[in-house]
């Protein structure tokens, strides 16, 4: 029997039998799909000066009890099948379900999959659950970003940068290996998002089921221009929909909209001068969307503004890279995931450098200096100031 | 260092040794093991007459506040370890845990392993979370099915179709090439599931702990008949048990037999004509089981029966196949899964198209007409009637 | 555009690209990264004497209402990337998230990574979650153990076995080869902990946040000579630390220090013979922390105690190998992790074989004989005596 182990195969376990046409007994199964991934752990206590400075979006190991914190365990199953269809699916082992009080469970955070519209994929339409293609710095992988949080002001638009939805991406073909190099060549590129793009999705959130009946739209404008040797990308971008509170994030006694609905709008404008060796990029939103008023103490639609700018460098040393780096950020406004569309005030300076001695790990150490007042029915006054040297061991395999 | 990999991951990685004996060496992971999957996207409410049309076992995001909703993410490992063993392991990672708001975590779906008692494994032991052989299009993967979701007739035996269990299946080689076959010359087959299978389970469903101190039995027999070019396969099976209600799918109010212990019996017949190129496929079940009762507010022991018939063509055009479809079914009887073993009255005209353009791909709209009464103590009189189109993009890795 | 995969594959999908200097483009993803697993399907409920006998540390499924049980379901990621990097991803799928009333979830168990200090990794830096250098049989992988579960006395330090932090080890490479080889030669090694190892971590176990300022730290000393054929290993080690008690364990009414923290210290000392054909294993510790006291209706720091003996015998017969062994052990103390810092008496006497007939498969029937008092503050007074058959099988892919 062990002779033919392939017939075999066939014969004994037919449940599993894989699609049928032809073309893939040419390819074994580890040429068509591969799988790699990253973990992040962290430890945020050194040099604290004020351990009620907290961050619940960014990592929630900031402050008093504060330990150990693994912040990403991203396990990533992708391959390109077909030259019009590739698939990209992402869990992350760093989650916690609702209401569960032990953590790191698997939940996705891309599943998704592309089908070309002509035989180079100029167009494509995507599908499934992937990133908005809104902000250039929620577009980067956290594997390649520099500060360790993406920015408050941008990301506070869409929490895990992610959604449920349909999406039309068009780029030229010279563009696309232009993005693609970007990211290839340590560059710290978004990826391919296109140079325009244009969505429909649910607009609760990656792994929300949706609340109402109507989807939000985004479009996004973006394009990589070469100059002399430097490339820089400006972009533009927008989305417009109805985001529904959920009653578990409501503190009992809270006011609120009858409908639970509030109009969530947003548009921004990005800047990015790509690191040879001297890298800037910028960006800022503004727009409307919930947020807690404690002069009423009511949720509300208000209108919310911010951005940040970063400095960074890119050296080279004996097969290793640094990459220090500066970020400002500001933002005001509400965050429509957190209880009670929690409100925000945010100004913060960061100071860090990123470290690959090999390319299989990455080491930050970075200083933040922080003013955060975040005020919800159960909080109202609360702003605090400090801060705290932050620190980071990444393994990419 | 780097001359001697194999040397050094032995050396330095010793946690992780592998199982020892000589036979593994031979061998690469790669080639032991396989990877695959695949995931469905869904969108329910175009053409939709009735947003209180709803099916929670079908697909939660019918009707009212659904979106874009991901049916099913699988990612599947498996392999022919040894002539005589077979593994199968395939988490889906569109599952909710219980009182999480948040969803897409990683869930076993199956998990097994078939021990061969002869050379040929034509006798096998199945241990594990599997399928229980109950239902011919209980067994046929989602991945083959045409229509959206399973049949409410023959699906509400099992829930998710899956129990952890002990099984013992027999084919001879035959037959067992022929089950392969099924499946892989896109004949929508089941997999095989053996001529005669025998069974013990926990009978609370996958996923769920036992919740008594019986264990449930299963028998069926179905053989695949080559009659000239076509192949007929009729098959009858039928299983007996003591379900016990869960004390968290109980409304308060709600009146039930004080051990929460009912009788959980049924049989069933099963018809199939492989489409080459017409096919048609019917099943009927009759059975005993939990069942909310309006006119007493009580959860009763009581009849149910029900089933399906469904008519589809396959057609190739260049490589691309279509296979158009009509299922109609019938369903009255209680769903033991659901709240206060929810009282069911379903009848359902379904017409669709599956289109693979790729094998990687796979296309459906589907138009359905249904009429559903659905009961517990909180929705007494409860009936919906509606018609909407569901759409589903099915991505095959 | 087929023609050239490779170039289309980062053309089309740049979102996904690899880590970027050259090293990678030598190796395959497969090469870099292995894939292997192991799951366990068990059966308590034969020749069992007193239902009301259970262990909720051990597994389950024992007792009333038990049925068939996965005790593990495992899938190993895993690679030596560099020869100073290694990394180790494993989740176990057997797992349900707090409040959910469905299982099987996938939960990380190991997610680490090794630094090596110097060229030979002789110095080790681990980062994340990982076993804690806490006993021999703590971190002897359940996949290798002869009993079905660690014993009680020195379990009971580390549930689940790990928790987040910071390692370092250290072992000459002569001795690395020597943790090596007990593991891949069938001698039911622990793999490689160092000779020396030190840690600190979080202190509230695997995959539970850090509830104070304070880290635990441990070391440990580990030594396999070889004497003649025959290699002993002895060992030493200790931890502490302040555990913190969460609200969700503690009963209605029971008392508590109401920083709800506690002492929490442990040393053991450990003895293997390896099993040349004879075994022999033995453990004990001693230590302080959390207990309840049904004199007091309180938690105290109390003292606690305990340990345990194996012995075993290799056979092996015509390529198939069998390991019988007794197992005796005694415990006296509370577990920090239960409800109300559980109260313990155990003393149990385990009869035992482990069949290997392949090695992809293992079979072990093991008699049980056991008296355990168990007291919370509902559960006050009760002891329960009895026997009980346990079956397990399990897989190894």
């Amino acid at each position: 029997d062990s002779a033919k182990p392939a017939a075999l195969r066939r014969l004994i376990a037919p449940t599993a039998a894989p699609p049928s046409t032809g073309e893939t007994a040419k390819k074994h199964w580890y040429e068509a799909v591969s799988i790699r991934g990253y973990m992040q752990v962290r430890y945020n206590r050194l040099l604290e000066t004020n351990p009620d400075l907290k961050c619940e979006q960014c990592d929630k190991s900031w402050g008093d009890n504060g330990g150990i914190f693994f912040r990403r365990i991203r396990l990533i199953v992708y391959g390109q099948l077909h030259p019009r269809i590739y698939f990209y699916l992402q869990p992350d082992f760093a989650s916690t379900p609702g209401g569960s009080t032990s953590g790191h469970f698997g939940q996705i955070r891309d599943a998704y999959f592309d089908i070309g519209l002509d035989a180079n994929s100029q167009f494509r339409v995507r599908l499934g659950q992937s990133k908005i293609p809104y902000g250039f710095e929620n577009m980067q992988s956290s594997q390649n970003r520099l500060a360790l949080d993406r920015n408050d002001a941008l990301n506070s638009a869409v929490v895990n940068e992610r959604d449920l939805g349909a999406f039309l991406y068009w780029a030229p073909t010279k563009i696309r290996q232009r993005f693609a190099s970007l990211v290839s060549d340590g560059l710290k590129g978004s990826g391919d998002y296109g140079v325009l793009a244009l969505g429909a999705f649910n607009g609760q959130a990656a792994n929300r089921a949706e609340q109402n009946n109507g989807l939000h739209v985004v479009a996004r404008l973006s394009y990589p221009f070469l100059i002399g040797k430097q490339i820089i990308e400006p972009g533009l971008q927008a989305y417009t929909g109805r985001y529904a509170l959920s009653t578990d994030q409501l503190s009992r006694g809270v006011k609120y909209c009858p409908t639970m609905n509030y109009v969530d709008q947003r548009a921004a404008a990005s800047f990015v001068l790509y690191p040879q060796p001297l890298g800037f990029q910028a960006e800022y939103n503004v727009g409307r969307g919930p947020e807690f008023n404690a002069a009423t103490d009511s949720i509300e639609t208000r209108r919310l503004h911010g951005g940040y700018a970063t400095v960074s460098y890119r050296a080279r040393v004996g097969g290793q890279q640094f990459y220090p780096f500066v970020r400002g950020q500001h933002y005001e406004g509400g965050k429509k995931y957190e209880r009670d569309a929690r409100s925000y005030h945010v100004r913060e300076l960061e100071i860090g450098l990123e470290w690959q001695p090999l390319k299989f790990l990455e080491l930050v150490p970075m200083y933040t200096i922080s003013s955060r007042r975040f005020e919800d029915y159960q909080t109202q006054g609360n702003r605090q100031r400090g801060r705290l040297l932050r620190l980071q061991a990444q393994l990419n395999f």
